[in-house]
């Protein structure tokens, strides 16, 4: 018997079917870069757009179907990030097709530098390891550049760290930090190195119990042991990456921009690259600082200046960060220590750190 | 002049400021494993829950202060992905700290098959290939066994597909594919093996242009040409796999259920293991199935039966699938072909792909 028809009973029509598409169209992109949101919500009362395209949360208004619209724009071309509030509550568009999708792709002319370009690509990769300081099996996301696994080289690495709230899937899913490089090294414009991507956060955040003076002394001190005495030696044993300072670098956002000059500048021995990207900063008391211990292995500046290769601190002057930051650069200058301060538009988003990422890599390994 | 104070301004306080925790706990799980849900919508007249823990959308009830509340169970230890419905909006729960925080994970008393255990873990890699066949670059989530870096060795190799609606990264995130076969391995019933999960779509989906019998073909060809065509040769080039049929295996979910066995079927010079898992198989017109074409290379059942090591096909008696599977199981037994017919409790939710995956990775190379 032949089974022919037997396969031929699999419907490449039942195969397809979708999920209904959506009825409405939202996020519509025009032609002239205004873009057009649309919710149905007819027995809401107030609805508006929050996220990176708009400064405070922006009202959209009500049709006599229970359709909310709103256009914003002309909007410069990037990759915004976006969501809804139907009376109060937080709603994830669901007429986008992106994913995640919280995200809205603006497009502009030419390429832009976190495009998916026809380009030799990196590799991803979830790893999983041992944390002895934590007691737990801790994921870390893995950047190898193109050519890595046919090639036996060593390779520089930068530990890039994610913002409060975040985690370690945080710079690929958002920050693209995988396609911003592939097309750098494609144009010729850095040197291939790994990026490992660690998770900021040694206690669960949103535990109450991880509130509090004594809880945050926990988790930094957690998150900085975790990184030096397990994920460092996870990433010497496992990739081809040079062992030496000269060849490691720190860098991150908001709160992983704060870990990343703590922990970069009193672990010279580690690291000779720092950078911060708008780091959260902040203001400290005595008895924190004092228990804090931040600068222990902190030598004089004359030896910090020959030891840091870079030492980079940027934020956008939208961010309510910036006046913190922009002191924290201050005193560096005014005490010596050789810097690179940065200030650029923008507020505290994605937006900003992408193009940080792209301005920096470059810089790090000349 | 030391760098000490300079660095003490970091404060660990600012870095660790977090989102503010939830005001409401939800869900949480009682010892009994009862599950209350909250949402505070206080201006919504009907709030429900969704998902692969109820049947159909349960309703919820206010309290005084607007807070919508309903507990379900005790519910089997499990994974469970659920969302409200306020008003008709869909909701992710504003108050669930998972990731993805649709996800609920009801406790067992002892390990589950999806855990995250302390044992050797494997590599997730996210992947871009240039697709010919498609003119895109495309992105594969590919699972490398614990130790395949550090091996000399060549693998079997699972392509395991995604549902519809769904991408490359759903046997991930949703079938926590790598930490099932992890724990299977650590716990001695499963060989070392590779699993490539490509995406499963030629064309957008959502694209009203991609609606129509015409697109569906485009699709199911396009998907097929691009997984033998450019998927393959990309595998076979970049990892450490058997060249040969007796080494690969084919299965899916749903719609790659469908895939699976169409493709796996008519391509037995390629492949030597098929499973179906809920396929969405459905009924097909006669014109389609004529333009469809899936078993133009098909030969004759002893041949089959001669080349086929395993044909694994399951379902769930609570899916709306259920009977059509039902159906084309016993037309594969009455026609004499082998295969094993299982027929399970459970719906069409990856509570029941899970258990399948499990159950059939052990299967498929001894």
């Amino acid at each position: 018997m032949n089974i022919r028809l037997i396969v031929l009973g699999i419907s490449a029509a039942a195969c397809y079917a979708q999920p209904r598409p959506p009825s409405l169209k939202s996020p519509e992109v025009g032609a002239d870069r205004r873009v057009t949101f649309r919710i149905s919500a007819p027995k809401a009362a107030d609805v508006r757009i929050t996220g990176d395209l708009v400064a405070s949360p922006a009202a959209m208004e009500k049709d006599g179907k229970g359709v909310w619209t709103l256009t914003l724009g002309p909007l410069d071309p990037d990759l915004y990030s976006y969501r809804f509030t139907v009376d109060g509550v937080p709603v994830v568009d669901p007429s986008n097709q992106a994913k995640p999708g919280t995200m809205l792709d603006v497009r502009g002319a030419g390429a832009a530098p976190y495009d998916l370009r026809a380009v030799p690509h990196g590799t991803v990769e979830e790893r999983w390891y041992e944390s002895k300081t934590l007691d737990l099996s801790r994921r870390v996301f893995i950047y190898t550049p193109p050519g890595y696994q046919k090639s036996n080289a060593r390779y520089p690495v930068l530990y890039l760290l994610h913002g409060a709230g975040g985690d370690e899937s945080g710079w690929v899913e958002s920050g693209r930090v995988n396609l911003v490089l592939d097309n750098l090294m494609a144009d010729g414009k850095l040197k291939p190195l790994l990026v490992v991507m660690p998770y900021g956060y040694a206690y669960p955040p949103m535990d109450p119990k991880a509130s509090g003076a004594d809880a945050m002394k926990r988790q930094r001190s957690g998150f900085e042991r975790d990184l030096i005495d397990d994920v460092l030696p996870f990433v010497q044993a496992n990739y081809r990456v040079y062992a030496d300072r000269e060849h490691r670098a720190i860098a991150g956002l908001s709160l992983g921009g704060a870990q990343a000059l703590g922990t970069g500048l009193t672990h010279l021995d580690l690291f000779s690259r720092v950078a911060g990207f708008s780091p959260a900063l902040g203001a400290v008391s005595s008895e924190e600082a004092g228990g804090l211990n931040f600068a222990s292995t902190v030598a004089d500046t004359k030896k910090v200046n020959a030891q840091l290769k870079l030492l980079w601190v940027g934020c956008g002057t939208e961010d309510t960060l910036y006046k913190s930051v922009e002191s924290f650069s201050s005193m560096l200058q005014s005490s010596g220590v050789k810097s690179t301060w940065r200030s650029t538009s923008g507020a505290h988003t994605w937006l900003v750190w992408r193009k940080y990422l792209a301005e920096v890599a470059p810089l790090l390994f000349g």
